[in-house]
């Protein structure tokens, strides 16, 4: 089985846009033993999207497409397909239903225009959105002997992973061919630089090795990348074991998480674990620390809120360390967490983070590195580290 | 003149590597006044690679491909291009210099298998490349009456940058390709969905319209793309002007700005252009509100600060009030800001927005809608549109 992943619209042709749904596409089918040989990008105009679709239909067996399923005039997935495959557009009274009520949900009427997001391809299947107007199409379509599957989901990469999770990988699944299994896992690491965390790990990073490691940075968290290539994923699984059991002999608890895990997942979750809450107060970082433990705990049941201060309220370590007592004692929280204020005068001690809990207050003092940019997410991730620790300790 | 950028390699389509290339090269294209229609990208497979050559071949004037010259067995561009061509690869004595120059520079003797870097399709041009050793080619190709130029570059981003920028950008302005000039203007809206804009906007949004103005959104804001093609620069500019000249006489105070600009941008600007000064209080968003305001305004001249409050503490129209009236007297600021708390349940109005000012205080009442991920994001920004629409107000 050949899959083709195609991207619709002008701003990525023209470069205004970088497609980040072909890679995360190609990744997901690649977990499920799909082989990727094509991706093509086409501009929003009807002929060359008829021609990409045929080119596609003939040489691939499933062709994954995203973007072009909005109401306005630009957007020619539809069309395209339904003349690519000679069928006619017909309209689906179940998704029309749908498409209403999410209008009148929110108290409006649907423009004439939305109707289109409810007209389907005779003979497709329809791939249903929960959280948007644009459903997608499932199509199967033949020339002679060669059959293929055409995929249509939305740009809006939210929706469309939603889609692709919920409903297209599922009814993938168990028709990969390939015959090499590849699988990848990621160790998370925070505390050190890059070159520091290459020194402790001499033998696993060698090129040649396999499984395979790799090191990328971002925003100061380390990413271990294994990737193991084998005939049957129960190898490839056993590799990577032993490979993360290396990690932890080496690197011990600079190690915090795996996969898509970010810090404040896992203080969140070892907040939760241990019946404890954490209030913040923030200078120069400015509610970023707030946002994150926000996002993963939606329901605030560890997190329970915060403050932001002017800068220059929080130069020192003597009112950081107080900033987090206070809002301790406020709040009635087990935990305050404080960040301080960036100090760009001509200090060995930058800005100082502190952790304020039944024990009393610990503080750290850091300098600024790197680029601007990365001050602010480094900050928020050394006080989350802080309190990383003293869960660990407390566990 | 229609391009067409191909970018080869498993690592790309088995989605490993995020192609970055295409989108530069698309952009240097546009400023050359070169439209690109389509992007390809192939695995390293080399039926695959003669398919999507002669594709490529036949419908555009301008080839444009990166990767695939290296000296290892799964590079086959040169190959490729040969077979599609019905050409012969040649040595090229100076090429074939150029590399066994690069290894003696570092004590090296040339691998044998590096002479194939040296090999050409008969008829082709040699790009030189100064950083490594992969030239590029440079080769002219018609059937019948249809004309193209392919030219093959290497993957290396900083070697296919300085080949591009030193050799074949240089040729395409000489070769009188750029005929045409295309300019691009980006107006940003808030306040409505999608096809409430196209409504407003019937006429400027029609396919073939001349300049096209295109609609996308991100996180609820609109951005209107116009994008004019001529034979001059100030002709392209005349009829932009003229284009958001109707797009406002339409829409109003719906555009709040214009190119990379967001809500807070401005904001920010009309602010400090006022004297004026805000603080936040924020519940479901959790920070966000407070993370946008500092990190434009990181000297904290305008946005003094804020605080987030546990949920369901700010769940009716009275509590977001209340909050935003408290937060601005105890700091001192001239607008408080206050977001609400998401409520799931069964009602119409979902969450409350809310600004204090020296007028009293307003606010307003708006639904969830679509993919969870964006409430946040839309929610601070229904926040910022309220306080711009006052600062509008007070201008």
């Amino acid at each position: 089985m050949i899959a083709e992943i195609l991207a619709i619209g002008d701003e990525l042709t023209s470069g205004q846009r970088l497609d980040t749904n072909t890679q995360w596409l190609s990744q997901q089918l690649e977990t499920l033993g799909i082989e990727v040989l094509f991706h093509t990008t086409v501009g929003d105009d009807l002929e060359a999207n008829i021609q990409v679709f045929k080119t596609a239909l003939s040489r691939a067996n499933l062709v994954i497409a995203t973007g072009g399923l909005g109401p306005t005039d630009d957007d020619l997935t539809r069309q395209a397909l339904a003349n690519a495959t000679s069928t006619r557009l017909k309209l689906d009274a179940d998704s029309l239903e749908h498409i209403q009520r999410r209008f009148s949900m929110r108290g409006r009427e649907m423009p004439p225009k939305n109707q289109i997001q409810a007209m389907f391809p005779e003979g497709s299947r329809v791939i249903f959105n929960p959280n948007g107007t644009a459903p997608g199409i499932d199509l199967d379509y033949s020339v002679g002997m060669h059959h293929s599957r055409f995929i249509a989901l939305p740009g809006v990469p939210a929706e469309m992973k939603e889609m692709w999770t919920a409903t297209v990988a599922p009814s993938l699944a168990g028709q990969g061919t390939a015959k090499k299994v590849i699988r990848h896992h990621v160790v998370k690491c925070f505390g050190v630089g890059e070159s520091h965390m290459e020194a402790l790990l001499p033998d696993l990073i060698k090129r040649g090795r396999e499984p395979r490691v790799g090191i990328t940075v971002h925003q100061a968290t380390i990413s271990l990348r294994i990737t193991a290539t084998g005939t049957e994923a129960a190898q490839c699984e056993a590799a990577i074991a032993d490979t993360v059991k290396q990690i932890h002999a080496a690197v011990g608890d600079l190690v915090f998480g795996e996969g898509e895990e970010e810090l404040q997942d896992v203080i969140v979750r070892d907040l939760l674990a241990q019946g404890k809450k954490v209030a913040t107060v923030e200078s120069s970082t400015s509610g970023l620390l707030a946002f994150w433990l926000g996002a993963v705990d939606d329901q605030r049941k560890a997190f329970v809120g915060g403050h932001i201060q002017p800068p220059s309220e929080l130069t020192t370590r003597e009112s950081v360390e107080k900033a987090a007592a206070a809002i301790r004692q406020q709040t009635g929280a087990d935990y305050g967490l404080a960040l301080g204020t960036f100090c760009e005068a001509d200090s060995s001690d930058d800005y100082f983070v502190a952790l304020a809990s039944a024990d009393g207050v610990e503080s750290k003092a850091s300098g600024l590195a790197g680029h601007p940019e990365i001050w602010g997410p480094r900050m928020a991730k050394q006080g989350l580290d802080l309190l990383r620790k003293k869960l660990i300790a407390k566990a």
